[in-house]
């Protein structure tokens, strides 16, 4: 069922009917990209969109089309699908809205008739009401401005506002995708096919999907435990209050079922459920740059007291330790930590280590503790600031040798080590630091907190899986 | 009691001791405010530090010094400090560390030194181990690039580098302080004295603290009730946890306390209770710029349905509702928004009503609805970058347009109405859309999630308050 799909991300040419200068988030990058030369434009009664030459109809296009994007009203679907039929369209991305979701009899109706011609073709639609396919490997886009180059990360999403979303989101997390899809109201291809697919995609290493709801719910089980088992599964479930489900139901049109049988699916399946698309770009970034830890107990490292503090509260509230290290390590740290202020248990205070250049000795005497099973480093822009100011060349030095200290740890010692880039006033000189880091391949978050709970969102994965 | 500490944030003259470019953060703003013809610097083997004359000892200084900050080492503080007694000083601020904190026998004896020479002048202490004081009004600073202008947020934190840290935070989140205190190891001026002064203060409107542990617990519960019964007070407690406490331990050397002891304190003297900073600063934003919702029932409006989904879910766990909008409300919703794929229950769906630019029409209606108590906007910087990007006026229009329909909104109808700036892969342009908001004394949050945890904290402090 799932090989069907390859057509979807990987078309040869692509129509885009009802071309106008409203959807140039599609002709714009999809123009641009490999698929260039097999985009056709689609209008009737223009012959030029964008400086792109349109065709009447896609029955004048001069060559096969496989994939076609309808961006026309709703009714006049079901009767420009005919000729996309005779023409041996093989997918139908239907972007217009104004079928189910709007609740009325009339817009059941037409979804009723699309899915007929579809059927009588033997034409695969995704939607209606949704974004459609990015795809950088093959050139399908739905933006402007997302970057072409490929990644590991596949995205299906219920909703298209936040898969275009998201899709920015893996550019300022540091990653890529291999497909992010937007399927609307799943009227054909449906979540539980996606994920089949994207579970056997050699071009996939983590999945991450946002669904509502599902129409059909055959081998949803089956199909979930079978990716999980392959690759992380990262879920954000929508509608699961009583609000939130009648608020799914006006967006796109599904029931979105009881919140306690989707908890109890997801466990079951060993999925990782997050609450917000933070949460999931934490844990993709967890997976992607680094791994599970083997136990609970995490170092912090700042220049900080307080945050020293606070956050040692908050990783034991998320299920972490931050134990003592042990006397080896204390007395090793003392060696080059000779200052009486500074505390050498856990958290270590970098302070005097940053400014005398042994931070990089210290995060490996850390690693070496056994009670640490994580670290957490945290780098405050602002505090940087007064050094580059003086030498703009401190900073990047800095990143350098930090970021290749904490590679080291993960390669030698097996110990996830993260990067807290916390927020400032200087969003520039932030922004630098953290793509430093990312541009490294190096796990990059917002605080110690968003770390600390995707260190424990991973470590229950792991034991979870330990489990099986 | 209270009424002494006048002179810890209004003295006439500030000499620094141990003056060096090390402490050029103290040096540089103190010398450019209107402190600078009486801000003297002391250093005995240096004739002049950052382009600036330096006395060698505080007893050369030829006019009355009334604050002096120490930034030498601590063994050498209680000897200065005797200098400053027959000076007298009034104020010590030692910033220096390597007391009590230390954990060592010496640094307590040394501590013990310093508060017999101080009481012995009748010289009040903040400190050691802090940054001291940042009052805009009066010109004293601790950190170069904070603003010069002052508001009227008063924070209190035990961490030095909190306190710098949540001064910045101030900037980016559009608010400004009467005053800031950084007071470490509370040898003499301490917590509860300071709230007490702050309570009181008539340029202070709301209290911000951060607290670690206490030497002294006497009139704790009288002093923090007295203060939030005058204004609200925000309190982010440190060392919470086993590990946490232990960290705290050694950074500012006190005792953290035991959690279920605080927890029960803040209840009763109904404090509003944060845990991380993010929150600390999203309660001011909601008291400064806005105030307690009436009721828990909240309209999201967003151009996304995804969001609203999840934000539907986000909004009923922290404890609101998102109600469906009375039948007269979407009778005069839909008049206007005639669109059948748009929702008008709640969330509202403000796509159309964005574009038609409508949306001011539809919050007034919205905002009429008897089941809804407050209102949050999610402005996605985003999606309006296309329009942008062909007439650069559109979103400057939009945005103070949407701006004074929130303030009409909160004025009228007595409804919080705060606004979400969601992350984009724009900082520039997101961060101008957000200061054009925060200009008009907005409430700004990142997320709707923020937003919805900071309206129902408002509402259960009034609750609270109602119940008194």
């Amino acid at each position: 069922m799932s090989e069907n799909l390859d057509v979807i991300f990987y078309p040869r040419s692509v129509a885009l009917i009802g071309a106008s200068k409203d959807v140039g988030f599609y002709i714009d990058p999809i123009s641009a990209s490999r698929l260039g030369e097999k985009f056709f434009l689609i209008n009737p009664s223009s012959s030029e969109v964008l400086g792109f030459k349109c065709y009447s109809s896609v029955l004048d296009v001069p060559e096969p089309v496989d994939y076609a994007i309808f961006a026309v009203p709703a009714k006049f679907v079901p009767e420009i699908l005919e000729e996309c039929g005779r023409k041996s369209v093989r997918v139908a991305h239907i972007y217009s809205s104004g079928f189910g979701e709007t609740g009325l009899e009339e817009g059941r109706v037409l979804e009723e008739e699309v899915l007929r011609v579809a059927k009588s073709y033997g034409i695969r639609v995704i939607g209606p009401n949704c974004m459609g396919v990015y795809c950088p490997e093959s050139g399908l886009f739905f933006s402007h401005n997302l970057p072409s180059e490929a990644g590991s990360v596949a995205f299906v999403s219920q909703s298209g506002g936040q898969a275009v979303n998201f899709a920015f989101d893996g550019v300022s997390r540091g990653f890529r995708f291999s497909k992010v899809v937007s399927y609307g109201n799943a009227l054909d291809v449906d979540f539980i096919e996606l994920v089949d697919y994207l579970a056997e995609d050699p071009k996939t290493s983590i999945i991450g999907a946002y669904v509502e709801g599902l129409r059909k719910t055959d081998s949803l089980l089956e199909t979930l435990k079978k990716a999980s088992e392959r690759k992380p599964l990262v879920i954000l479930k929508g509608g699961q209050t009583g609000d939130g489900a009648r608020a799914a139901a006006s967006h796109t049109g599904v029931l979105a079922g009881s919140a306690k049988i989707w908890e109890g699916f997801l466990k079951q399946v060993k999925a990782v459920r997050v609450e917000t698309f933070e949460e999931m770009a934490d844990v993709i970034v967890g997976f992607l740059y680094s791994f599970p830890p083997k136990g609970g107990g995490v170092s912090i490292v700042t220049t900080s007291g307080g945050s020293a503090v606070i956050h040692t509260d908050l990783c034991v509230k998320v299920g972490l330790t931050v134990p003592s290290f042990s006397e080896g390590t204390q007395r090793e740290l003392r060696r080059i930590i000779p200052i009486a202020g500074a505390s050498i248990r856990n958290p270590l205070d970098a302070w005097y280590a940053f400014q005398s250049g042994i931070l990089p000795e210290a995060l490996n005497i850390v690693s070496r503790d056994e009670t640490i099973h994580s670290l957490i480093i945290e780098v405050q822009p602002g505090g940087f600031k007064a050094y580059t100011d003086r030498d703009p060349s401190v900073v990047d030095k800095f990143t350098t040798i930090l970021g290749e200290t904490c590679k080291k740890i993960m390669n030698e010692h097996s110990k996830p080590t993260l990067i807290a880039v916390t927020p400032s006033i200087y969003p520039e000189f932030e922004a630098k630091i953290k793509s430093t880091f990312q541009n490294m391949n190096l796990p990059v978050y917002q605080s110690i907190y968003d770390a600390a709970k995707t260190l424990s969102e991973l470590h229950q994965y792991q034991l979870g899986r330990n489990l099986r």
